[in-house]
């Protein structure tokens, strides 16, 4: 599948960094808030850009290398979760609650399904991927069917009118696959794109690293090859949630929405997208550096700082949904602050 | 005057701290969320705290050293910022606003006061202070009332059912008394704590160094003298707003409100109201790691991170109104997130 993303047209910015200068502030007073609001009207190609409808998807799958003992949890935990988000009981319903951002919880493929569940979105390729240490995590195919089931979903929601798209996602053992696709795709060493996830000790990150390894090396995938073929890369090493993030991401910049990347597993999707249309990096927001030693190799990496940094690491799109209301605030000033002339206020002597 | 601020009383920390554990998440993964919880609990001794009515005080005065152009920007822009304040312009009003934040805007010693505007909190000291580069910046008697007339306004708010008060202010030239009283009450060399203010050039820098290195040494104050006497050092080289922060930020103490500290001014009020009683600490929140030089010192100092690092240097309580929907999500994530029992997840193996 194809993603016509356009490169944002930059022809707007001197016009947008105008009115941003005009207002009442000392010139770059409002720091990160400034080029967000200038990111966010060229996204809109608007000097009044609008946040509208934010949905929020957390993308549910597990995955065949936990039988590696690489999650301090069981696997049961990922559709325990599930249901928890159906029901409204997890930190990511809390801040959506909050801040007004539709939740989507979505079955990418979870071990056992959950019957007769009508807020939950069916898009599962599969009860779980592959053990990566012993065979590909997933079929090309169903890497394909993954992305255009998260290019769906985003369709969707963009035609009901949403401009801003988050993604967060939930599975046991998924920081595995992340630190997989984070050294491919940054071409760092593997141990440093690997952690402790939700809590693993030493000798347990010992496995990890141990597994991971070994599924490296099976896969026969380099940095080169991956970004010559991001979709291998995926489907080797990958799993269906961060499949499906990805194909969203893709075609959220593909609508012209905003794209707000959540922690360590949703930047591993943003990574495999830029692989991909390196125009999807116009229209992103990274939300939250998280405390998995892995993320920070992937922001080095990607040199833009996220908003936040409040040492989270729970995954969900909790980072979107405490983000978003700085986006609201970038919006806003832009909008609603008064400039030098309006407010009778001297300019700098 | 005294203010009987207790420090709080932690024999309900372990009940919060496995209230917070018995969510549904990896012990700690809530990051800063987590302890900030905790802390709101404490300062409410309340397992379901809640806040309320949050306020954010606009301080602005004037600064007689600002007559050795210490500020890019003239000194009428402190009435005229007032006027736009008053009028909604700023970026303090579109934040609070935005998030339901009431706001106060103080007239704390504005050099020409703005006339028939009843919705200014008149607490004119004087008009502005004096250059502390050759006498003291105000007499003894004007510290006391500035202090007296920030814990009295601070009265008000919690008397109508505030219990979150945030401090911020507008002053030009106030970056350089901030500085002052950050190099005496945290004990650095002076050239960590001055820096660009609003945008001065390399030269004008130089200047300011210049100018606030003149009215240290005329003041005779070392970090020892300030520390067992903080009000002469406001006195001697502070400002009305600041010192009217600092008692504001006492009685709230006082009062169990929580203190919400800006950016490096206010920081500098914090740091006085810490020398003058030190259990104020338990209730402050640092919202916002300031662009200007001097407040990584004083952060360095105080050894805790803000909840923000958005790059911002603007003050008008900026930074307090971004940071507190973070705060809102931290109580509303101890209340309303399910326990693993309750949502019936499984924990760690």
């Amino acid at each position: 599948m194809k993603f016509a993303i356009e490169a944002v047209d930059r022809s707007l910015e001197p016009a947008l960094q105008a009115k941003v200068d005009q207002k009442t502030k000392p010139l770059g007073a409002l720091g990160a808030l400034e080029s967000l609001a200038v990111q966010i009207g060229l996204v809109q190609q608007s000097l009044e850009p609008r946040l509208q409808r934010p949905v929020i998807g957390v993308f549910a799958a597990d995955h065949g290398i936990a039988e590696e003992g690489v999650s301090a949890y069981p696997q049961a935990v990922t559709g325990q979760m599930v249901q928890n988000f159906l029901d409204g009981g997890a930190a990511i319903n809390v801040l959506a609650r909050q801040h007004g951002i539709t939740l989507e919880v979505v079955d990418a493929g979870i071990r056992e399904p959950l019957l007769d569940k009508p807020k939950l979105v069916d898009a599962r390729i599969a009860a779980g991927t592959r053990n990566s240490c012993r065979e590909p995590a997933m079929a090309p195919e169903q890497c394909r069917e993954a992305l255009s089931a998260g290019a769906s979903l985003v369709t969707g929601w963009c035609r009901a009118g949403t401009n801003v798209a988050g993604f967060g996602e939930m599975g046991i053992g998924n920081t595995s696959p992340a630190a997989l696709l984070t050294a491919l795709f940054t071409g760092l060493p593997l141990e440093r794109c690997v952690g402790r996830g939700t809590g693993l000790d030493a000798a347990a990150l010992a496995a990890k690293q141990d597994a991971l390894s070994r599924a490296l090396s099976r896969s026969r995938l380099t940095p080169d090859k991956a970004r010559a073929d991001p979709l291998r890369a995926m489907s080797e090493l990958g799993g269906f949630e961060i499949a499906m993030m990805c194909g969203g991401m893709l075609r959220a910049a593909e609508l012209r929405a905003l794209v707000l990347v959540d922690g360590f597993i949703a930047t591993s999707a943003f990574l495999a997208a830029r692989a991909l249309v390196p125009a999807v990096t116009d229209y992103a927001v990274l939300t939250h550096r998280s405390a998995e030693r892995g993320h920070r190799a992937a922001l080095d990496v990607l040199g833009q700082p996220p908003l936040l940094s409040l040492g989270m690491r729970l995954g969900e799109g909790t980072g979107a949904a405490l983000a978003y209301p700085i986006l609201e605030s970038a919006v806003r000033l832009l909008n609603e602050m008064a400039s030098f002339s309006e407010a009778g206020v001297s300019e700098r002597s």
